[in-house]
């Protein structure tokens, strides 16, 4: 509190003729002079590289999202944000200075950390919780899967930390479990920081302040969340859900229900088996941009996309269980698979392989299979063989609402709830390396017509149980049919078994109130499947 | 005993003169009108077609082993076969006019059984004894194992026992159990024997009764075990180990570990999957003569060769310990191989897929692999993913011994042991129908070079734990070495990965005390590996 006053000092001390040399044009402005309305120049307290002063609790600003930016001077404007500091200067700016400034602090260089991270939070907790998360216990997601590849931020909601301040970082922390600060999407990180303890706490703040930042991904396909232009109205969302801010919701918690545990990754070790499984988990984690198995997807979609946590998560359709449970007849193509037959299937549906470099899902035999196959196998370590009734294996069914699911509904659900992460037009975002930040749901990128999610029904129970992203279960079933039918009647690349005849491929493979395929019109009034979108 | 004392006195009526006017040859006279010595002729008893008289006790004798007819009545001669009626004769009968009735009554077509079974035999303990022995429990091999398909007999050493009469079967084996018929070879029928309830007895005796005969397979590659013409004597064989007949040895006793214990077969039921597993299973134990995988070997070789009782018995490499510890690294091949690929290498090397009409393993999705893979994971089913310390798995590891290893003492041990199955030459003994009954052990459809069998510490565990089959651990472990060395100091087909320089081969793949390949002489002088026996 000393150093919040002592800063208002200085900054009332400023002489206004401080205002007129400076940058020229308006962002650079209000930075470095402030505004006519009597606004310090930021400046003042983040530094003029943007970097903020760490003892004084100022974060940097530099190099991140000019949106996320933008809405957070508009929610300390609002007073959904609250800062002693920070509210009183931004009710006097204008939505353009707001815009100019966050586009300015978004177009400097992300300076330097200057922390070391203490060891323990390197090879401890800090790690851990950024880079996976504790799923199976809290069901929290790892930090970098919405704040992106090394933290560096994801569009407006998720922003950089990786060089942030480790005060500032625990302070947010602290205060969205203390309710001090409110103003996140969907109550998300009310969610997580309300399961971390204070050691957790301090050891990942230790271990972003002491990342190299860099620039965020763009997401600009994502909706807006400030209230005053929000593209969706909370009263328009069905059956209760809204675009929460700050408000948990209730969802399940993972590790109650004693599930399946897996080994530790940290029970890893350096044998040449060992690598491999690192190699799989790697490659699950990110098929279509893993140079070892990048070649065989022809979408963005990655393995982990729809098993959560890297196939650990019970109801997520968890490797451990269907290790144990193949080889395994399916009535999908009528025969007995084996488990490489099994994944196979994944690459030529989820994964397009028929669109791939390859042209054709891995064979048995290439690295690709084997570290996924090895993988699996580590995963399900000590679970029963052949044993079909492990808790919190596959989807878990939904049952059917007395309103059915309807794509309409289903549509501001969507709004809602996903568009948040895969966008307004359900494409995701795709970070400069290749790999997925968040999975394109229909479009060029997405799972085909052949892929399993295509079906409404295995959609519904997947987002019930598992969307959105560390908020499983808190959708309400009719929500997630809804949303589930909204994302399946949009068009997806061609089902591969499609021989030129839609109403043949129909009747063979696909019909039932649950497809969409060849029986439900498009945007564009063509029959879904008959005008396959091409990558 | 009534009955014995009326036949023999039916026997002394029958006038001399009916040894005239009968068969033109010494067999056909024996059988039809006995011997100038006063033997009473076969027939009175056996009847004119041989087929027995199953109220009186009189086994049926035409069509068995003419092998075995013969040494059965030295054996009477001898007194090592105890029987009022038959030793009177035996004592007067030439060599000469042994092989003689013994020709005539194998020369016999095979009398049609007269019992029906009862129903209880054949969905009971009597099919499940004949078909599968009980060999976790309590060690039995399937009395089809030795007695061969159908129970029609193989060879001198194990007769025909279908279309026999029951009381006939059950009779001997009480005998074989109460010590008053000990004439078996290495006590094998003892060991059986002494582990079936009267129950049992039944059950089978009634099975193989109603089963139609047919002709025995011949096995003439197999020692004599008439003691007048053995062909090795008992003090010539090391570390105490002699041909018995009637002591029955000190093996182990299965079931008494606390090994994990497969399914049993009859919880397979009609679903698809099951009709797989079953496929599997009749792949694994043929795998040579199944229509499924029988161009993928190119030898004589099977699955269940070298995995007891189709892949389920501990100590013997059992399934359902490979599959939960697949994938894993191999040392062989420097990579971590899936479980289909570890199959696809013991099509390589064990049953020499080079030379098979496919020119190689099966592929991961064949039918041969999906199959043996889903039988595989089925004998598995409860088993711990992962866990590679259950009992029973491999072959549980041989100490060396003092005296180490010597063909020379293993030919010993070998005739004495092994060749009663395996034959004098090694090549084991094939059915009609291509069936592998007792494998070959060396030579072109033995195991290739490049088989972990050829390995002589392997051969020793494999030997010490399981041979001669149901006998397992009664070999002492020097007899075991030895006779896995004589065995592998034999020529069999290339190792697959030669590429013509035998040294090379030697050097990149073998080597090592336990390994002949390239560093000893065959018979013929040549080093092995050098001269590939061709099929």
């Amino acid at each position: 509190m000393q150093n919040r006053l002592a800063i208002i000092a200085f900054t009332l001390m400023l002489p206004s003729g401080a205002f007129a040399d400076a940058g020229s044009d308006l962002g650079s402005k209000v930075a470095q002079q402030g505004t006519p309305q009597g606004v310090a120049p930021c400046m003042s307290c983040h530094g003029a590289d943007g970097a903020g002063i760490a003892p004084a609790g100022y974060p940097r600003i530099a190099g991140l999202d000019a949106g996320y930016l933008a809405k957070q001077l508009k929610d300390f404007r609002a007073g959904q944000r609250n800062n002693p500091v920070m509210m009183p200067m931004a009710i006097n700016l204008t939505d353009e200075e707001i815009s100019a400034v966050s586009a300015y602090y978004a177009g400097l260089p992300v300076p330097a950390p200057a922390a070391q991270p203490p060891v323990e939070a390197v090879d401890g907790a800090g790690l851990n919780l950024a880079q996976w998360g504790d799923w199976s216990q809290r069901g929290i997601p790892a930090c970098d899967q919405c704040h992106g590849p090394g933290g560096n931020g994801i569009g407006p909601h998720f922003p950089g930390i990786s060089g942030q301040h480790a005060g500032y970082i625990k302070a947010q922390l602290q205060a969205w479990k203390s309710g001090g600060r409110t103003n996140d999407p969907l109550g998300m990180m009310k969610t997580v920081a309300d399961q971390l303890i204070d050691a957790e706490i301090d050891a990942v703040s230790a271990y972003y302040a002491a990342l190299p930042g860099a620039l965020p991904t763009p997401a600009t396909n994502t909706p807006s969340l400030v209230a005053s232009d929000k593209t969706v109205a909370a009263e328009d969302v069905v059956a209760g859900q809204v675009l929460q801010q700050g408000a948990p919701p209730a969802g399940r918690t993972p590790g109650s229900d004693g599930y399946f545990q897996s080994p530790g990754r940290k029970d890893l070790m350096d044998s040449p088996f060992d690598q491999v499984v690192l190699r799989g988990q790697a490659i699950f984690d990110n098929t279509n941009a893993h140079p070892t198995s990048s070649k065989y997807v022809g979408n963005d979609q990655a393995c982990g996309n729809c098993h959560i946590d890297s196939g650990r998560l019970a109801e997520s359709a968890p490797l451990w269980a269907a290790w144990v449970a193949y080889p395994a007849y399916r009535t999908k193509n009528q025969k007995v698979n084996t488990f490489i037959e099994r994944i196979q299937g994944c690459f030529e549906y989820s994964m397009n392989a028929q669109a791939s470099a390859a042209g054709g899902a891995p064979a048995a035999n290439s690295d690709t299979i084997v570290s996924l196959v090895a993988y699996s196998f580590w995963l399900a370590k000590g679970a029963p063989t052949g044993d079909k009734t492990l808790p919190g294996r596959g989807y878990p069914r939904l049952q059917e609402t007395e309103l059915a699911f309807d794509p309409e509904r289903g549509a501001v659900v969507y709004a809602a709830q996903c568009a948040l992460c895969h966008g307004d037009d359900g494409a995701g975002v795709i970070y400069s390396d290749g790999t997925t930040l968040f999975p394109a749901l229909w479009g060029a990128d997405s799972y085909n017509w052949g892929a399993g999610m295509h079906k409404i029904d295995t959609a519904a129970a997947f987002i019930k149980h598992n969307m959105p992203l560390g908020l499983g279960d808190s959708l309400s079933d009719q929500d997630a049919w809804d949303a589930a039918a909204y994302m399946n009647s949009h068009e997806r690349p061609q089902d591969p078994r499609h021989q030129g005849d839609l109403v043949a491929t129909t009747e063979q493979f696909h019909g039932g109130r649950f497809d969409y395929y060849g029986q439900r019109n498009a945007a564009d009034g063509s029959l879904l499947g008959e005008r396959p979108s091409t990558r």
